[in-house]
């Protein structure tokens, strides 16, 4: 852990400056408007420790893949994270000397990052070799109103001298990935232009084609004037600057306002992004920074007022949880469908890809409680349109007849992952994108979904489930070998209880599916049937062959239900038996010891019983909340939430409070101490669940909603707002009172606790509870 | 299968140039002494498909690990073979044109290993563009008198023309492997020197500091008269040449002699390497070329007075097992205790590293029987040496207290392959270096070897057993979880038979081996007990414990073996059975279809079923040879030896004949399809096994030789030479009778078929058998 950030309800702040927390820093305090994101580099020069990233959505290199040996059926790339060319930096030189954070002496630091107005702050005093003093007050956004508009104030204030002070703002697209598997730059640059007070480049990726353009408008005031300015003038290969020179007497302050552009090919015909980059650009500096900023602000009011959380009483809960939200929508806005939730969403470059099982598994609850429906429609698009990718990747496997592999990690719907303990083995993701269906089916109630896009995808889902199992002679049973489950220091095992588990979900809820559009569609029906030449008596009886013959290991004795066949061959021993001082084991083990130990990395027999909760009785979930909490390390950033929420099922609220702390806190305090590669976004849906659905106990059930709330103690009260057919509730609980207000759509009749109530339009409900 | 090699008893012959078999070619046709080898290529320039490889003994290079996601214990580096500057190169220029058989009209081509000579010919006639024909005669061989010393005679005959011929005899440290990770070339060229008539370079290998030197002399004679020369010199940084041009008439032949000396910085100080090489470049060359090949063809003929088998009545078989012994013998020589068998010899680049369990558990009873004991006690002695760094790379994996864990592939001691679930899981390779100490002293009864290098090798290896079990409270057993078998088409499975087999054996062994250094040399058991700080009493305790309560996994019904816990639940599906298309499926199948499907890729069970034959009826092996042999698919090459001895020794001499056959031809006639990368080295040693321990049925008992043979009908009699403690026989065996020979050492008591007879010094005995 690495506990350096001050506690507020609304701002991450850092205070003093230390050079070794910087790369954290750059990704705590991270920017992103959906569209665009960006590291919290600094803008002037800094000669130390960062990691440089600047990320456009949808922009991504198909990195050659590396491996030891080549094995059929591995994918050809590693899609990566882009790093995208720079538009940000400003260069400062006081009397000739550069200004570097690593080299001056600095105090008074103070770096902000304003959540509630999605501003990031920076204010600090530096000394230069020569003694003279400036006070640097710096701010930037990228604009939620206009996302390919990012823009900054910058002022420079002489505080003990008078001198020349210059700004050498300027655009470089020499960048590179940090993580580059044969150390190549992915960049080449098309076109670099520059001119009194602009610049311009454009860039294309050197595979895919991509193109970026990126562009600069600028000006300087001093004391609210504008300055004249004679700039001189570069234009490099990748490289585009304007360097400004003034003079300015002791107190004066002068103020560089930056106003960047940046398109993308996704958006924008290559032949005409320059030009339309340009019009960007005169746009933003038309409106100037103020109106801007206005806007922007205005626009996340709006954002908080859907998917804020309160919790009085707790500030560092507080902070945490309008962290996570606050990343979470920075990442993803739902108005593209070709874009998704990456796991380091614009912060980081690690794991590469944009797409994992995370989005359906954790995403999708928050951004249905918290968006409106077509945010997660949208998601769900996304597959709905690689649903030919991935019965390609399925024949790549082998499998037949229009069954479907998703990938474990994708950019366009292509396997981009290089592990095939990973790849060909964790298909669980398949099942989270089926649950996806069916989660936004129960929570919108938009059942067409499924004769529209949502039916192909399950019936290829299904079909691989059913070439993914094979009968065993010696169980009698179905048995589905050569798996990884969700807990990744296991690979290879047979029967994970998860997947088993899930896969007989997907073959059950499809064929409801199916009957539903039977039912009300019949002509849609009948078209997908023929589409998918779907041998509707064949398929269906195999599928519930199937669906009745599944092997599930259990421990006999105890009735807990295994993680895989033989998990209790392997040498029990307890997470609080283990060594603190090896944990993270990942940190600290060979990976030949995580295998062979019992440690479960993350929730995964869980993972089960929370999706399927209903399946089970309380005392099955308490015993097997009990069996794996005592052997999950939750190594993984997805795993403390999902225990959380089965904590308050059960009724120990301590844990669950605890465990809310460590996912909510996750990359705040640096639990696993790897916060400076980047923020663990999608697990911050997570902490969102634990809180609903963990202290709230919200859950749907034929179709209503259910809220069973308890609160820590540590909390006097704590509210949520919840979307959920055309209502937006909010929730509030406090010790003694559970308050629902109907905020917005028409009556609505819920369960609070143990009993229903009916809401009306505009009104609200208090009851009591103990 | 490719099969275009004439069948003769003692050379390979390819008749006619097919370009497309170049490489394969190269292959087949390499030349090694021990200390060097090379691929066949050609000496004048070439520039159609071929893998250029010049290889120097003991000098490699580790080259950066490439993979996907790091993760604790991986090794560094992946060794790589190396491919060392070339010193065979001659330019030939027929009146300023080129000569290149990929660009001229080829006839008469004949390609000739003489397997007997240890000498390459090459014969053909060129045609060159403008209708210049030339006889062409080549004949090279590395002595393995001097094993620093290669020799080339290259002759050219003007058939139809006056003309200019000019010779440019190089060395190239301008090389490059055709499998390095991140296409970097590995050597620095240190000096590069030419004058009249000779020249020299000296390179490093980039990492650990290797240095080769290669030189030359050479000279050109016509009608037997050494011609003038005044060459034109080429000194350039990595590459020397002299150029030497002659007029000459139709009919007339100029004869180049190539005299080239390869040191390396293992046998000579870096300082004192180049003048080293000038003297045994100049020694060989005051020898001359015809001295040089009449020593080099006697020391082959008593080589083959060693190692020699006989097939009568089979060209094809006769030539096969010549074929497989010639290559062992140009590999590994025994002189040197710091080299070792790498699986494709000098022959190619594939799979890096110098040593595998193949040196063990198939090169060893080759080398023990054809080979003075010292031969085989050097391979010991390697791994004796390694045993420090094998501690450390089990200390990497978190065991303690000198467990050992040898790699899975190295150079020096270090692991240095790049998979996990081998690296980390194919532990088996432990057991087959204690079984060789094991076959070492039963077939030299050299029992002082324990005292003095073989204990502390086995007691750090049970060491690591007895770590790498662990009791599972379910079955009440030992279990060993995440092991890979000799069947690498299994990855990260529990329990697999032929490891715990072999795992509680060593156990058993190195407790025998102990009483016997403590009966026979107890101040010295008393210093090893010392040295290893070995708890007598709780270490063989907690051995006993793990051998008494070992889990194996066994089919209950059928008593069959089972190679791993859930063997059974795969799909049974034969090997008979599969579309002869898919095969071998690890080029037609993805990695996961291939682990969830039941076929084996090469001896498992059967391999323990073999070490341990003793311990066996012969209804088990029978049950277990049927089931296994036919889910067996042979697709690594050191399966079918096995299954060719277990056939035998069932008595099912067709099975045991066609699993020689494919063993032995292997390469010659590409069953694989992947000659081109290398020959099969190691496994070729299980090619002779399968006639001297499958055929000829020779097995040692309570010391002493046991032969019960068989022969195929296809053959009229086959013989072979056995070395056993002192004695050299000679087995021959036809339809009807067997002969021995006793040809040196004392008298010998052994079995023949069922009975026990002496024969005497210098005698020999024959019987009838049916």
């Amino acid at each position: 852990m690495n506990e350096y950030l001050k506690h507020d309800e609304w701002c991450m702040i850092e205070e003093g400056f230390t050079p070794e927390n910087h790369r954290s820093s750059e990704s705590i305090f991270s920017l992103g408007n959906g569209n665009m994101g960006q590291r919290a580099m600094f803008e002037e020069h800094y000669s130390g420790k960062t990691l440089q990233g600047t990320y456009v959505a949808g922009v991504y290199y198909p990195d050659k893949t590396r491996v030891g040996w080549w094995k059929n059926g591995y994918p050809e790339y590693f899609a990566k994270v882009l790093n995208a060319p720079n538009w940000i930096g400003i260069d400062v030189k006081i009397n000739g000397e550069m200004l570097d954070l690593a080299k001056c002496k600095v105090s008074e630091f103070v770096r902000t990052l304003n959540m509630q107005e999605g501003v990031l702050i920076r204010s600090f005093v530096a000394e230069m070799s020569n003694g003279n003093q400036i006070q640097v007050n710096a701010k930037r956004f990228l604009s939620i109103v206009t996302s390919e508009v990012g823009a900054i104030r910058y002022s420079v204030a002489a505080l003990n001298f008078d001198g020349q002070i210059s700004f050498n703002p300027y655009l470089d697209a020499d960048v590179a990935n940090e993580d580059s598997n044969y150390d190549e730059k992915f960049w080449d640059v098309l076109i670099c232009k520059s001119s009194n007070g602009e610049g311009f480049i454009t860039a294309k990726t050197k595979k895919l084609d991509f193109h970026v353009c990126i562009g600069m408008k600028y000006d300087v005031y001093k004391d609210g004037q504008k300055l004249e300015m004679l700039p001189s003038i570069k234009e490099e290969t990748k490289y585009v600057s304007n360097t400004v020179e003034f003079d300015v007497k002791q107190g004066e302050e002068l103020s560089l306002y930056k106003y960047a552009g940046v398109l993308s090919s996704l958006n924008h015909d290559k032949n005409e992004i320059l030009e339309d980059a340009q019009k960007v650009v005169a746009e933003a500096y038309e409106k100037g920074y103020e109106s801007l900023l206005e806007e922007h602000v205005a626009a996340w009011a709006s954002k908080w007022a859907n998917s804020d959380i309160t919790i009085e009483g707790d500030v560092a809960a507080q902070q945490a949880i309008r962290f996570n939200i606050f990343q979470l929508n920075q990442t993803y806005t739902g108005e593209d469908e070709r874009l998704n939730i990456g796991p380091k969403g614009f912060t980081g470059e690690k794991y590469g890809g944009s797409t994992y099982w995370d989005t359906e598994a954790y995403c999708v609850p928050f951004y249905l409680s918290t968006s409106k429906p077509e945010v997660t429609r949208n998601l769900l698009i996304y597959r709905h349109k690689h649903l030919q990718k991935a019965i390609e990747n399925a024949e790549k496997l082998g499998f037949t007849n229009g069954a479907a592999l998703y990938p474990m990690v994708t950019m366009n719907g292509e396997e981009c992952h290089n592990e095939w303990e990973i790849t060909f083995e964790e298909i669980h993701r398949n099942g989270a994108i089926a649950f996806a269906i069916y989660n936004y089916i129960r929570h919108t109630d938009d059942k067409d979904y499924l004769a529209e896009f949502g039916l192909d995808v399950l019936i290829g889902i299904s079909r691989f489930w059913s070439q993914r199992v094979n009968y065993s002679e010696a169980k009698k049973k179905y048995v589905m070998l050569g798996v990884t489950g969700p807990n990744e220091y296991e690979n290879n095992i047979n029967n994970n209880w998860y997947t088993s588990t899930i896969a007989n979900w997907c073959m059950k809820y499809t064929q409801e599916a199916m009957a539903h559009v039977k039912e009300t569609n019949s002509s849609r029906f009948n078209e997908i049937m023929n589409n998918l030449k779907f041998d509707f008596d064949a398929e269906t009886a195999k599928w519930n062959d199937i669906i009745d013959n599944m092997y599930y290991p259990v421990d006999e004795e105890t009735g807990v239900f295994l993680q895989q066949d033989g998990y209790l061959d392997k040498e029990q021993i307890l997470a609080a038996d283990l060594d603190p001082k090896v944990r993270p084991i990942n940190q600290h083990w060979s990976w030949d010891r995580i295998l062979r130990s019992c440690f479960i990395k993350q929730a995964d027999v869980l993972q089960g019983v929370y999706l399927f909760e209903d399946q089970f009785d309380e005392e099955t979930i308490k015993k097997n909340y009990d069996f794996y909490e005592s052997r999950t390390l939750h190594e993984s950033s997805l795993s403390p939430c999902i225990h959380s929420i089965l904590a308050a099922k059960i009724g120990d609220i301590e844990g669950a409070y605890d465990l809310y702390l460590r996912t909510s806190r996750l990359d705040i305090d640096d639990y696993n101490m790897e916060v400076h590669e980047g923020l663990h976004i999608t697990s911050m849906a997570g902490t969102w669940m634990s809180i609903v659905e963990g202290f709230g106990g919200m859950r749907v059930q034929n179709g209503q909603l259910i809220f069973k709330p308890l609160i820590p103690k540590e909390w006097k009260s704590y509210s949520f707002k919840v979307r959920f057919r055309g209502n937006l509730l909010n929730v509030r609980v406090s010790a003694d009172e559970v308050g629902v207000i109907n905020e917005e759509g028409d009556d609505i009749s819920l369960f609070l606790i143990d009993d229903e109530y009916v809401i009306k339009k505009d009104s609200s409900l208090v009851i009591e509870h103990s």
